[in-house]
C-alpha cells in the first residue's frame, strides 16, 4: 500500500541485492524509519524487540533472516544454527516456525555454495505468496463491500468498523481485514472505516489510522466502547477485523475486545465478518473459549502510554495511579455463532465445521494425522 | 470515604465556618490537592474547570457557591446574580440548575440579613441529602452482593465490575454504584472490583482505582475490552454501573461502552445492575436510543492522553496520527431488556415501565404535568 503516495511493503530487498529493508514499526505513527538489516542478528533482534510484528510479517522477516545468515555461513552447521537463533525469537508465532521449517526444507537439499542465492529466491516466494494470500482475501471481501454499496445511494459511503490492526503493516502488503477495504478503495467505492483505538496498545491508533490515513483512505479513530453505539444508530454497514486462530468450529480468537463488537453486530444485525489466511485455522480445536489459553502480558502495556508531547519529544506517561493492580489480557474468543461468515483466500465461508471441513479438506485429513500421532 | 485512612467527603464547609473545601478532582490520581473556595466566582470556576464533577457534587457545590455569594451580596439582586452565575457554568448539569433552583426557593423569602446562614444551612442539607441517598442505594446494594457471597466458599472473593466513575468523587459521599461495594467492604465481605479504564477519559483508571484504593478496596483496573473475556470465563458475579439518565421505561444512559458490557453481562448470565438516584428518572421520555441526544465531546480526549512520567513531571502526548480524524461521543444507552436491576434510594426495581410507575407515583404524576404544560 501507499506512504507517502509510494507504494511500498513492509519488507523488501534493497537495490544491492542482500540488505533487506523494513520499517521500524515501533515508531509509527509518530516517525516513519526504514530500516536496512545487515545481518541474521539484526534479522532476529527486529522479530524480538517487535520492529516488525504481526504473523506474517514475521514469518517474512525470518524467511529473509535466513538468507542473510547464509551469506555468512552457509555450512549445514550455520543452517541450523541460523534457525535456531530465529525460531527462538518469538516462540509463540506459528508462522515464524512455518517459514523456518519451509526454508531449511528447501536449503537443506542444496550445496552449501548455492544455498545464498537459493535462500534469497525462497524467502522472496515466501513474501509473494503472503500478498497473494491476501490479494485473494481482499477479492472475496470486495464482493461484500460492493454488496453493500450497490444498495447506497450513489456517492454515499460504505462505513466498515475494524479492531486492531490487521492491516498491510501485520503482513508483506494488502493486509487481511485491510485487503477488502484496500480494494474497495482502489476500485472507487466511497469507503470510510471506523478503527478501534484499540487498548492497551493501541495498535488501532498507532497503526490501522496511519496506513489507512497514507493510503488516503477515509477514517475515524474511536475509543473500544464507541462501537455498539454506532451500530445502535446504523453507521456501521459491517465489521471486519482479523484474528490470530480460528478453531475447527469456526470460533475466532483475535485481540482482546473483538468478541465484545461482534455481541453489539448481533444485537443490531450488522454483518460481522472474519478476515484470515487459511492457515490461521487449527483443525485440531474446536471449543475456542474452552480450549485457547489466553496470554496474559506485562502490566506496562495498560498502566503507561506513551505519545507525542505538544513539542515533539516521545514521552511514556503512567495513567494508572501507583499500587492499582492491572490485568492485561491480551485476546478475546468470538463464538462462531457471532460470525457472519469467514472472508479466506478460498472465498467467503460460514463459520461452522461443515463449512471449513468442506473448504479445506486437506487440513482436516492432516490434523487427524496429528492427533492420531499424538 | 477514605482517603490515606482519614474519612472525607468531596466537599465540606471548613473550620472557620464560611470557606468551602473540596478536591481538585483534575489533578488525580496522580496528585491529591485539597482547595479552599472563598467566593462564588471560585465556585462558580470549579465547576466551569470540572475542578469538581460528578452531577451530586456538581450540585452542592453551586449550593455553597450560592452560600459565598450570600456573604458578598445578600440583596435581591445579589440573590438573582449569583443564581445567574452559576447556572451558566454547565448548562446542562440537571443537578446544577435543582440544587440552584433549591437555593433561591429557601432564600427568597429570607430578610437579606439572614440569607447568608440560611444558605450554608440549606446548602449543608443538599449535601447530606445526597449522602443519605447514596446510602439508602448503598443499602439496597448490599443485599445483592449478600446473596452472592452466601453461594460462595468462605473467603472466597464477590467480583464486580465497573464502568466510569459513579464513586464517591462523583458525589458528596459513598458515590451510586461503589455504595454497594463500599457498605459490603465495611461489612468484611471480601469483594474484588474490575475497574474498566473507561476510555476515553479514563475516569476508571484515575478516579475510580484511586478511590477503591484509597478506602482500601481490592481492585483490577483492566481496558474496557477486557470484560467480556472475563464474564465468559466466570471472573465477573455481577456488573453494577451507574448513570446520566434513566427513561420511564428503564432504558439506561450511561458513560460510552456501558451497553457493550451489558450485552456481555446477558451473553453469560451476569447479573447487570444500575445504582442512580431517583432523580436521574426521566419520565417524560421512554425509548432512550432514540429520544436521548448523545454528545460528541471534543476530539483532543481522545487523541491526547494526560499521565505523570518516569521523572514526576505530568505531561499530555498524542496517540493518534496528525490528520486521522476521531469521534468522540460521550454516553451510549442500554435497553432496559439487557438491564437487571435498577438499584434506587427505595430499593431494587425491575427496568420496566410498570415498576418505575409503582415506585415512583409522584414523578409518573408530575411528568404528565410537565408533557400536558408543554
Amino acid at each position: 500500500m501507499k506512504v507517502d503516495g509510494t507504494p511500498t511493503r513492509t519488507i523488501w530487498l534493497e537495490a544491492d541485492g542482500w540488505t533487506v529493508g523494513t520499517i521500524d514499526q515501533r515508531r509509527l505513527p509518530h516517525d516513519y524509519v526504514v530500516v536496512k538489516l545487515t545481518s541474521s542478528d539484526e534479522a532476529a533482534d527486529a522479530i524480538r524487540t517487535m520492529l516488525v510484528r504481526g504473523a506474517p510479517l514475521i514469518g517474512a522477516t525470518a524467511a529473509y533472516g535466513m538468507a542473510l545468515a547464509m551469506r555468512e555461513d552457509a555450512s549445514d552447521a550455520g543452517l541450523e544454527a541460523a534457525y535456531q537463533k530465529l525460531v527462538a525469537t518469538r516462540p509463540t508465532a506459528i508462522n515464524l516456525k512455518w517459514a523456518l521449517d519451509e526454508m531449511r526444507r528447501a536449503l537443506a537439499p542444496v550445496q552449501p555454495a548455492d544455498r545464498n542465492a537459493a535462500a534469497y529466491r525462497r524467502a522472496g516466494e515466501i513474501a509473494d505468496e503472503d500478498v497473494a494470500i491476501n490479494q485473494a482475501i481482499g477479492a472475496s471481501g470486495l464482493n461484500l463491500i460492493e454488496a453493500i454499496a450497490a444498495t447506497k445511494k450513489p456517492g454515499e459511503r460504505v462505513n466498515v468498523l475494524t479492531h486492531c490492526n490487521a492491516g498491510w503493516l501485520a503482513t508483506v502488503d494488502w493486509g487481511t481485514a485491510t485487503a477488502p477495504i484496500y480494494q474497495a478503495f482502489d476500485a472507487g467505492i466511497p469507503i470510510h472505516v471506523y478503527a478501534d483505538e484499540t487498548r492497551p496498545r493501541n495498535q488501532g491508533a498507532s497503526l490501522t489510522a496511519w496506513e489507512l490515513g497514507h493510503h488516503g483512505v477515509d477514517h475515524t479513530v474511536i475509543p473500544d466502547n464507541t462501537g455498539g453505539h454506532l451500530m445502535q444508530h446504523g453507521l456501521v454497514d459491517l465489521v471486519i477485523v482479523g484474528t490470530d486462530r480460528v478453531t475447527a468450529d469456526g470460533d475466532v480468537c483475535n485481540k482482546i475486545g473483538t468478541y465484545l463488537k461482534a455481541l453489539a453486530a448481533a444485537d443490531n444485525k450488522v454483518p460481522f465478518y472474519v478476515a484470515l489466511p487459511s492457515p490461521t485455522i487449527d483443525f485440531t480445536i474446536h471449543d475456542g473459549v474452552k480450549e485457547i489459553p489466553i496470554e496474559q502480558r506485562e502490566a506496562a502495556e495498560v498502566t503507561d502510554m506513551t505519545g507525542r508531547t505538544r513539542d515533539g519529544r516521545i514521552e511514556t506517561v503512567r495513567i494508572v495511579p501507583q499500587g492499582s493492580k492491572v490485568a492485561n489480557y491480551g485476546f478475546d474468543v468470538t463464538p462462531a455463532r457471532l460470525v457472519t461468515g469467514l472472508i479466506t483466500e478460498r472465498g467467503v465461508l460460514k463459520a461452522d465445521r461443515a463449512a471449513l471441513a468442506a473448504a479445506f479438506p486437506e487440513r482436516v485429513a492432516q490434523a487427524k494425522e496429528l492427533l492420531r500421532a499424538s
